[in-house]
């Protein structure tokens, strides 16, 4: 009964937008005017503002990292992690996750409306990481932040974290940069460009300007999501997950009749799996959001900002970082997270790295992994004692 | 001087096409007629019709193995192995390569007329790696040739390697199945999905009869090629060839002066290669070919059709085997060829197996590789020592 109460007590979660008249001036010269920032907080602030965690999310997430999605009407993607008594303990910390800049959950965005009433569309300036973290940290300064005990992302997520304390590194005390790297590959920029070219290719796509004509990009999208999606997952998990079973084809019950061997009107679990994958995305994400943050994972790469030596990027950082792998996970591997704590070592920051032993490729910062919640928890704790020890913000 | 000359010498092959005016009944119970078989031929056939190899193509290779490719004006995809002197010496050898079935290079598929001279399109029906075989078989039997002294392939082509063994365990002396599976994984299969999803989004796929709307999917066709082609390589590889290198966007000449920042209106080398690949894939390949051959690729495990123990397909089986894996191939990951090689162990049956040191990913089997081609060499050269010891057929 508990349990299930428990359940009960998920509330919808309710998301606040803040709006910057002002706008912001983007890396690439253009400004956005005004600004909205869409996000959600967890927790209380304490009277010394000292108490509050920025949790940045991946490509397609969105502010809603605990308690109940209104949109998709599920968990928070990370319910796991951010909660009462949890890793991310909400009884001691106020947690606040925002949506991106460039994204479509209420934060300025393609699908913003311009001062003339129409959608941005694909005149929506090219971005960067940078851009988003700048967003983010006028809403933390609204919140009279200054500092901000910890900034934890996973996947692009882990890339704002890191960016926020290259850009910030007076404004945060620690920093979990998880499942992602310091640049992106030239591997994960050709699955990008594969996704965009499916977009561009869908005859709804309308070059761009779909919200025009009333449709969306939907099959185009969903392929975008399709590859994407492999890319998440390990051989491995999905060898387990689906292996080469098959089930009955929905469309071919007509065409199916006239084929003897029942086995070619039937399609396999993972391709049933992944058209499912796509279609549900589609109801959920904008296309041109897609595009523009797509590209600016694309854009990333902290050492070209500092003559090719990453190292460069951390000088004089004081920020406490913990940096963690997944074994299995082929989209950012270790490898790439190993570049990050060698760079952070060299700059004689404060650094652990951790490489979490899984077979669920990158997906599994998103999963059931015991030993990852340790590694957060423990972490979090530690740097609460150097926190307190070294004294907080305002603590007077 | 030598060189250029030998450079010259290179003449455009011709392919020729055997009709077989009865068709070919397939596994899934349809009859294909006529059957039409394209294919090239390289050195001599020995009057005892006994020195006959034959080369099975990739999913998007041709018939044009070596010489001059009069469809792409290029060299034959496996000129490097195949020729007077190279490792399958056409001076020894009589080698063939014919187009699968199924595919759009002169054998029937998709693309050939039906009785009623249209298009078979989406009506083709479903094939597999067997009946590809089969097809194949009714040519060496046309030929001539009772028995084939090897048959070689790699990735498809490998697929079909084995497949023959299973199929016509007296007609091959030796099989060398190179970067390729005994099945299909999920992830495989994913993949394709994505490019049959890609093809079908495409305006101009028209439901498979494009063909009657003189179009082509180009653009569905290229994001397939696309996605296929970064399974090609590895990361390593990529990286590179490409890292995030950037060049001036052709289409961002009027758009990209609005932008300070010229980096935003530049696109990434691998970007530029992958549109590239696309493009120029769309040139010579039919979409509905793509569709047929991929879901052939899936369909095939030869474990399943021996109550899921691949041993079972290799009983009493004298073929001599030369199984080669690649270190870094992903798409066909050396523990698929390691998973042959064992079930062709435990079946008794002689097997060597070699993982080739290579950072290039699967496309290594059609690169500058040494080692790899000091391995056909040697193996055939070994083969022949007990072809010859064990009296060719027709040796009398």
């Amino acid at each position: 009964m508990i349990i299930s109460s428990e359940k009960e007590a998920i509330s919808v979660q309710t998301s606040e937008t803040t709006r910057f008249e002002d706008g912001l001036t983007l890396e690439c010269g253009e400004t956005i005017a005004p600004l909205d920032v869409a996000y959600c907080t967890y927790g209380r602030l304490s009277p010394a503002k000292d108490n509050a965690i920025l949790i940045c999310h991946a490509l397609t997430g969105d502010q809603y990292v605990a308690g109940r999605n209104p949109v998709t009407g599920k968990d928070g993607w990370w319910s796991r992690l951010v909660g009462p008594g949890k890793p991310v303990d909400t009884n001691q910390y106020f947690v606040i996750c925002a949506n991106v800049l460039g994204g479509c959950m209420g934060s300025t965005g393609p699908k913003s409306l311009k001062a003339d009433g129409a959608p941005w569309g694909t005149s929506f300036p090219p971005i960067t990481v940078r851009d988003m973290v700048r967003a983010q940290a006028r809403l933390i300064t609204h919140l009279g932040i200054d500092r901000l005990f910890a900034v934890i992302g996973g996947s692009m997520g882990g890339m704002q974290a890191i960016e926020w304390v290259v850009t910030y590194p007076d404004r945060v005390f620690s920093a979990l940069p998880i499942a992602t790297s310091p640049y992106h590959s030239a591997q994960n920029i050709a699955f990008n460009e594969v996704s965009r070219q499916a977009i561009s290719a869908d005859p709804d796509w309308h070059d761009g300007r779909y919200w025009a004509h009333n449709v969306v990009p939907a099959r185009g999208l969903a392929v975008a999501r399709m590859v994407a999606h492999i890319t998440y997952v390990s051989e491995k998990a999905m060898t387990r997950k689906f292996g080469r079973r098959t089930r009955r084809n929905p469309a071919a019950s007509q065409e199916g009749a006239q084929l003897p061997a029942a086995f070619f009107s039937e399609i396999f679990e993972v391709e049933s799996y992944l058209r499912h994958q796509g279609s549900s995305f589609v109801q959920r994400f904008d296309a041109n959001s897609y595009l523009t943050i797509t590209r600016a994972l694309d854009y990333f790469d902290l050492a070209a900002d500092h003559d090719g030596d990453l190292s460069k990027a951390f000088k004089n950082c004081t920020t406490r970082f913990c940096v963690v792998s997944f074994s299995s996970d082929w989209l950012f591997p270790t490898s790439q997270s190993r570049a990050l704590a060698r760079a952070l070592n060299q700059a004689g920051v404060n650094v652990s790295f951790v490489e979490i032993e899984s077979d669920r490729g990158h997906d599994a910062f998103l999963l059931d992994e015991p030993d990852f919640e340790r590694t957060i928890r423990g972490f979090l704790e530690g740097a609460r004692l150097h926190y307190v020890a070294a004294g907080a913000p305002h603590a007077g």
